[in-house]
């Protein structure tokens, strides 16, 4: 019998804030799923590479196929002492173009990046040209019919305040608690491009589309305003309007409590 | 013997002026060439499809690898006579979504889109985030270290007038006319962004793509802006800096004399 194998004990997991910017077309949506690329499982996999097993990644935001962000916070646990700068260069050596690491910072042993947001927001892009500008595809929803954005703004401000949004959500059985208090929505026309940017303390699945979806109905004046606050205190999905396709969405912003972060 | 058959007679020529937008990242540039896929190549190839043959296109500028246009010019040869609205309709529903015709519309009998062009405007983009922004990955060039823009536009302005170009040259021996008038240099800011917008009556080979990558080195303090105009003058291509990377480059504007089209 030999001597008992050496073992270098297991440093206590620490926890390093991410902030992460990405082009979600190549995705199936942030979270893991067997078998298709997902955002979380290539982070995942590059924070294998550099830092070792073990790793926990948690988003903020769970964002659908196609859907990008310029911001998304997500906590890493890693039991590794490399310091949390590089592990934002060497992650970023790693990961495909299509993924990077904007910060990296040492945060508070409880932190978790989903249960801890107060709010995100959303930004919405819609490329009303005419025709589809080539290099808007990937990130903008092309609707070429006129848009009255008045009306927009309008049928959009109903959406304020806090509400039960089960009209505007993908499967309106599945959410126990399903009011959202929306902050802030606002409606931008930049040449041909139009923002829509909806901040909100939480999101139904699909909300921002669905919303999107409903306003660019009234928009195009197949609706008043009236109908999409009447849409939206109906708290019935069938009543609303399309769900907006996922590759004009961007999540632009997660929200937390000062000091979160080293 | 039957009797004589039956033939159409070929209508005369038409020329047809297009304006297109196109995301050059999966092409080897405007023109035409064997076993790579072309953006001229696949005009030719969706308005054979549309119109049948004959077709000639010629393009006014004959983008580079990667390089993008939002609104490159050509004219379109054809015997058919469906109207051009029409045409530029059929071309967006055969062409694939990184190409569509933003413009259609009939063009005197000899109107050239390449000789008839009396100046062409390029869109230069900088991403000068610290780490890659996705979402520009594509469309522009980053250079994550500090940019004395005063430095670059004083550095630029040299360029402005009537020169000989051969210091920006990708084949000074070339071009038997190297003197390009620069009428317009704009470098502007937005955020992360710059963008570097060069106008001139005509355009050497590469020479946007060395103007920025030796204002660059200017904006980074590499050399002082007496440098560039130095270089300018010296008209020696090794003198210059590097050739700044093509996907960063959009043609976006192709000037005529006024009343080319119909």
């Amino acid at each position: 019998m030999g001597a008992p194998q050496l073992r270098t004990p297991t440093p206590p997991a620490r926890i390093v804030r991410l902030e992460l910017a990405y082009d979600g077309t190549a995705y199936a949506g942030w979270q893991v799923q067997p078998d298709v690329p997902t955002v979380q499982g290539t982070v995942l996999a590059a924070a294998r590479t550099v830092l070792g097993d073990p790793v926990k990644l948690t988003g903020a935001s769970r964002t659908d196929a196609g859907v990008h962000a310029l911001r998304q916070v997500a906590s890493l646990t890693t039991g590794a002492a490399l310091p949390a700068a590089s592990i934002a260069r060497a992650l970023n050596a790693t990961l495909p173009a299509d993924v990077r690491v904007l910060e990296a910072c040492e945060a508070p042993a409880d932190f978790d990046a989903r249960r801890h947001a107060r709010g995100k927001r959303y930004a919405y892009l819609l490329d009303t040209g005419r025709v589809a500008a080539p290099l808007l595809r990937r990130y903008a929803w092309h609707v070429p019919q006129p848009l009255a954005l008045e009306a927009m703004r309008a049928a959009l401000a109903a959406a304020r305040g806090a509400h039960d949004f089960s009209a505007f959500c993908a499967a309106p059985g599945r959410h126990a608690m399903p009011v959202c208090h929306v902050r802030a929505v606002h409606v931008r026309r930049r040449k041909h491009l139009v923002a829509i940017v909806i901040g909100a303390d939480r999101f139904l699945h699909h909300m921002v589309r669905n919303l999107v979806g409903s306003a660019v109905a009234v928009a195009r004046g197949a609706h008043d305003p009236a109908w999409f606050a009447a849409v939206l205190a109906g708290r019935d999905r069938r009543a609303a309007g399309v769900t907006a396709p996922a590759h004009g969405l961007s999540l632009i912003r997660v929200l937390y409590l000062p000091v979160r972060c080293a």
